[in-house]
């Protein structure tokens, strides 16, 4: 049986490429995940997110923990094999979810009790029973159970909410166990705070992980604060380990990232811009809905492969989305996610050749020139 | 240039196994075409359509006209690049959905006017106009311009109707011209009295068309009464030109019209069935949102072959369905596509082999015996 194990090819200032290899197929990193909420990549078929070049996807224990439920998918045959998606699946633990989600929440020392959004039922998680959730899935890469602390929060209160994560990451460890061939992912806290990203860093080394996750960004504390805290806490993390920045995010902050040391990320932000018409390319973002594509016999993005820039032109995106067609938020999540892809594909080969520098430099100037001239 | 032309290959009983030849492409009768309203197969993309199948698919002047506008579209290249369907195409002429979707309608000799139901902008149709629009879009197969007259209605209503629909029918034969490579059908009025149906038809026949249809059912009479008009209908009609039965309908009303000498069919209800949830199976309808799908393991229709039953369970489509995931619409409708499809392609079959009638009966039995057991 194959081991989860991660290799680093080659470095180019702190970004790092890689590849993460588990029983299901490797992931090659600097890695995007497309996120299927309720195993399904919303809008897409599994072949077609494969097909834009997605290793991995993700997916959330607390939607798949209500409907299906957990119990059921493993009844079925694993999350793989329900939603047809046959390589790697990393899941989150809930905590994160659960938090912005869930009704009537109750936090304990035990772990959280709430209301499903869904039906009103009383729902409880906890390290053990997101582990539990998480192994009836068959995810490959689990995520330790966490408290993702909110933004902004005085130092007192996030440095207690990081310590019952750190409690929490142990008692993920111990009722995760020995699964060769699965990984578990710990989560550092510690807000914007040096001092408690260094004692987060040091507990979850001293507990021992697969890999390690910067956590509690991304949670509306802006791009600036964000690469604030990304320039020191990548470092306090194990460089021999995959670093995964959470929830993370619109092209120019994954390529932020990348330079300071992160190797995943996932984001809703190309599936569901895609379905508001909404589309990221080389040019910057553009908004299909706007009257000035009606007549625009051109792609969306020059020189991207996907369906909707290889065969439509903007004039008929924007007709579909004008329309409300379903076929319009199709098309356009399926750009995004190429898009996202072949970022990611751009990134890991100028990190291969020792010119992430240039290659960002000249991306950035890409964004920032603005969508191609009006007809 | 190749001509629009129909050839009879074998008949069973009044069913006939045929092909229409278009410079666009072949069309294998008895033939169901998809509807792609405005400008889309709605939730599914060109390729997919053409894998069931389908050989040519039907677009509504009524919506184009409206949104994009049929002169952006001929801008654009017309209906065929726009939507990215390289065969033929046959529009409608309006007429119907005129009456049926917009607002404020004034009906004289001269056409229509009305209110858009999307802008409420004034509009109007005549044959001239739909004519125009139809050209403009660059149908392979343009309908002329007629009132299709409502169910129920009294004998001198229905009969001055008809010959409205007469007039117009020689007024779209006078716009529509001589255009090699399109075709130009007529369709037959006279709700369900035989005599206006037989002056009607002879009307058609001495303008003369490229093929013909039934025109004034699926409006409500029910599958009784509309057998009983094709029990005749089709026999005033040309034999040695396509016969299409307008918006029919569910599988056994198109077994049962084929059966009646009908060569083509369009309808709604396999694409807007499957965004409802709904499926058509060789053992009837089965309705996805049911509980009793959550835990089947089984494909939704042994031995079809699209992706919704080679890729995933019941269980899986249930979930998607119920959980309002796009991906379950886009997979229903595709398998209800796939199923007309499959259904059209074992009635040529058969009709080919003269034995229709032990296809018609098995099929039935299947509808029949009722959806597969509970696990």
């Amino acid at each position: 049986m194959k081991r989860f194990s991660f290799c680093r090819m080659a470095q180019d200032g702190r970004a790092r490429l890689g590849v993460i290899s588990t029983p299901r197929g490797e992931i090659r990193t600097p890695a995007f995940m497309p996120v299927g909420t309720a195993a399904t990549v919303k809008a897409m078929r599994p072949e077609e997110v494969r097909s834009t070049g997605a290793d991995i996807l993700l997916g959330n224990t607390y939607h798949l923990m209500l409907r299906p439920g957990a119990e059921r998918v493993a009844r079925l045959g694993g999350l793989h094999r329900f939603m047809g998606w046959d390589r790697p699946i990393l899941t989150d633990s809930g905590g994160f979810q659960v938090m912005s989600l869930a009704g009537l929440r109750r936090l304990t020392e035990e772990g959280v009790t709430f209301k499903s959004h869904i039906d009103g039922s009383r729902q409880m998680l906890s390290p053990e029973r997101s582990m539990e959730i998480q192994r009836l899935l068959g995810s490959d890469i689990v995520m330790a159970f966490d408290e993702c602390t909110p933004f902004p929060e005085d130092e007192a209160t996030a440095e207690a909410s990081m310590r019952l994560s750190m409690r929490w990451a142990q008692r993920s460890r111990d009722a995760f166990g020995d699964r060769p061939g699965y990984a578990l992912f710990g989560i550092q806290q510690g807000s914007v705070f040096p001092e408690q990203r260094a004692e987060s860093a040091e507990a979850l080394r001293g507990i021992g992980f697969d890999g390690y996750a910067v956590g509690g960004l991304a949670v509306g504390e802006g791009q600036e604060a964000m690469f604030g805290v990304l320039d020191y806490a990548p470092g306090q993390l194990p460089e021999d380990k995959p670093r995964y920045l959470m929830g993370v995010g619109k092209p120019d902050d994954i390529l932020g990232a990348v330079e300071r040391g992160i190797d995943m990320f996932d984001c809703v932000l190309p599936t569901r811009s895609g379905r508001t018409g909404q589309a990221f390319t080389h040019r910057g973002a553009v908004n299909l809905k706007n009257a000035r594509h009606a007549d625009d016999p051109r792609p969306l993005d020059e020189g991207c492969t996907c369906p909707a820039c290889r065969c439509y032109s903007r004039a008929y995106l924007h007709h579909l989305v004008r329309s409300g067609e379903i076929l319009g938020l199709m098309l356009l999540t399926h750009h995004n996610l190429q898009y996202y892809q072949d970022l990611m594909t751009g990134i890991r080969r100028s990190i291969g050749e020792g010119r992430l520098g240039a290659f960002a430099e000249a991306t950035r100037a890409g964004w920032a020139g603005g969508d191609i001239d009006r007809l």
